[in-house]
């Protein structure tokens, strides 16, 4: 079952919490905010389900919950974020503000994060940067236990997910498109194998390297892998897990199967339109492109054209209204963490 | 037919007969050394056809074959490189080593090309940044009348195929890749439909909006359009292709339906590793990759996993032994603009 929740509730449930686990007020509020966000935009995997999931962390000593965050210059364009382990929203938060003050001033930066937990939804922190009139991408891969992702003409995982983010200001809602350069994220695949579900053809090959419907030959021994992005043009996919690869472990100075990396490797890159037109031009071109690619009547099966992030944009208006959805296994952990830490449960006033 | 022309020969034969249209002879060389390469690396439909094209839009007025490129230098990081509509190989080569010098000071740059005509290989110009030790990205669109792939959800095309490249320095060659975020270019349909053969699934949508593997479909009236990159995945193709098209339009200040923009709209984004990490760990790391990934067992129908670009440096040693090939429609086409321009046909002495 999945009940809804107040935002309000969830949001101070979640940081009383993470601050009883020792994080400062200013990080618990982020991170759950943070988490919050992602499910009010339908990301649910990425939501509040994570609540939970730190709090282990913090308890089995792989987040430090109050670790400060160090900035340190390289250049006036470029800065290492070392995050000490922490959380990886607040982590990823400071270094964002920190690329949007560099490219106010330079007009591009490009910024690194190192000891970063799990950093979350990666379009939260692109679209804080569209929002401050920047564009900018960001990329993220995940260390070698996550190498679940076939390269192009091989049978054994070699890459995450590795998924890239956008964000472009409009005179509305910003762009924001966050993917994952594989054909399929590997959590959906284990929620077909626990619903006993074919996957659709074209995700999938098996350890032999035969494609496969078989969602448990994800794990088997030895297991398959996910394919990259591209169907028949998977060397596509596979070119932009690369560059996610190389960017968030070569950049940050470590090797694609090192075993002790914990965390996301994570970069961003922000340019400021305005260094090439002015900014209001910028919005109401980005804005005329927007409608005009919307302009195009459905294809079959569809309803409309929609641009990336517009989905999220109205989901995000419906939950805001109805509550963030929470499943019981969520809510259940929530609880026992609640009594371990001596948190009131003060959302079953709600229920 | 095909022949196999020497590549000194069709080198120095390009160079007179640009010259003899009226280019500089640095122009001439630069042009058709691009174009040959181009071909010596595979990719035929950017290489020595492209001759007398070139000399066709020169003769139309649609080139200006000794137009003085301007840097417009907006900021440290940044610049609008006006190609005055010459050689986009020209245009593109000043910009690209703009943006290497503005890296390697600044760490990192950002360039925009404008009134750049055909750029050529997007991946020539990434390729000789990250020779130079850098990283670099690169998007290029088309104008209106090349809008042939379709939004996501939608039966109207609204952006062209929008090629993405990019490079990376290692210890051998540079990772090099380079292509469009559309599930196939156009010119593989237009070979396509002129062979009689369908098309693989998941190629195309007629104007109807449905599904069809009838390559005319797309050069009917109305027309079809081409699905992007990802299969049923499709809105990451296109999330990828908006934001090639908002970085060749939007920043160079005009409109994506713009009927009268000629031209492609690239821009250059490139990063100095060594900001981050030294330049030989940078390097080592990325050859490791490479070389992890490679480690992979093929999957069934693969004899071998290649990184982007092995397969062009493999083409370009055997085709630089074995020559240039060059299709007899090209060919006489060459032999025509020699007899306009009055350049004798010294390669006919190597037939």
């Amino acid at each position: 079952m999945t009940r809804l929740v107040a935002q309000v509730t969830i949001s101070n449930l979640g940081a009383a919490l993470f601050h009883a686990a020792g994080a400062p007020p200013a990080y618990a509020q982020l991170v759950v905010d943070h988490l919050v966000e992602s499910s009010l935009m339908g990301h649910d995997s990425h939501g509040v389900l994570r609540i939970p999931e730190y709090l282990d962390d913090v308890a089995r000593g792989r987040i430090d919950p109050a670790a400060k965050v160090r900035i340190e210059r390289k250049s006036s364009t470029t800065a290492i974020v070392d995050g000490g382990d922490t959380f990886g929203a607040v982590v990823a938060r400071t270094a964002i503000d920190e690329a949007i003050r560099t490219a106010h001033e330079q007009r591009t930066a490009c910024l690194i994060l190192r000891r970063c937990h799990h950093v979350g939804r990666l379009g939260a922190f692109v679209e804080r940067a569209a929002r401050n009139d920047l564009i900018a991408l960001a990329t993220c891969n995940s260390p070698v236990q996550g190498h679940f992702v076939l390269p192009w003409g091989g049978r054994e995982g070699r890459l995450a997910t590795n998924p890239i983010a956008y964000a472009v200001p409009t005179l509305a809602e910003p762009i924001v498109a966050d993917f994952s350069t594989s054909v399929a994220p590997e959590g959906k695949i284990r929620f077909r194998r626990n619903e006993g579900k074919p996957l659709p053809r074209g995700w999938l090959l098996d350890s032999e390297g035969r494609p496969t419907t078989d969602a448990a030959a994800l794990y088997a021994t030895p297991r398959g892998g996910i394919l990259p992005l591209g169907g028949a043009a998977g060397h596509k996919g596979f070119a932009l897990g690369l560059l996610v690869e190389i960017f968030g472990a070569a950049l940050a100075g470590h090797a694609t199967d090192e075993a002790s990396v914990i965390g996301n490797g994570v970069v961003f890159i922000v340019i400021d339109p305005a260094a090439f037109v002015p900014l209001a031009e910028f919005k109401r071109l980005v804005s005329d492109t927007v409608a005009y690619v919307k302009s195009s009547p459905p294809a079959v099966g569809f309803d409309e054209v929609l641009v990336p992030g517009e989905l999220e944009f109205r989901t995000l208006r419906r939950r805001s209204r109805e509550g963030v959805p929470v499943d019981d296994v969520t809510w259940t952990s929530i609880e026992e963490h609640a009594r371990r830490l001596g948190v009131e449960m003060i959302a079953n006033l709600d229920d």
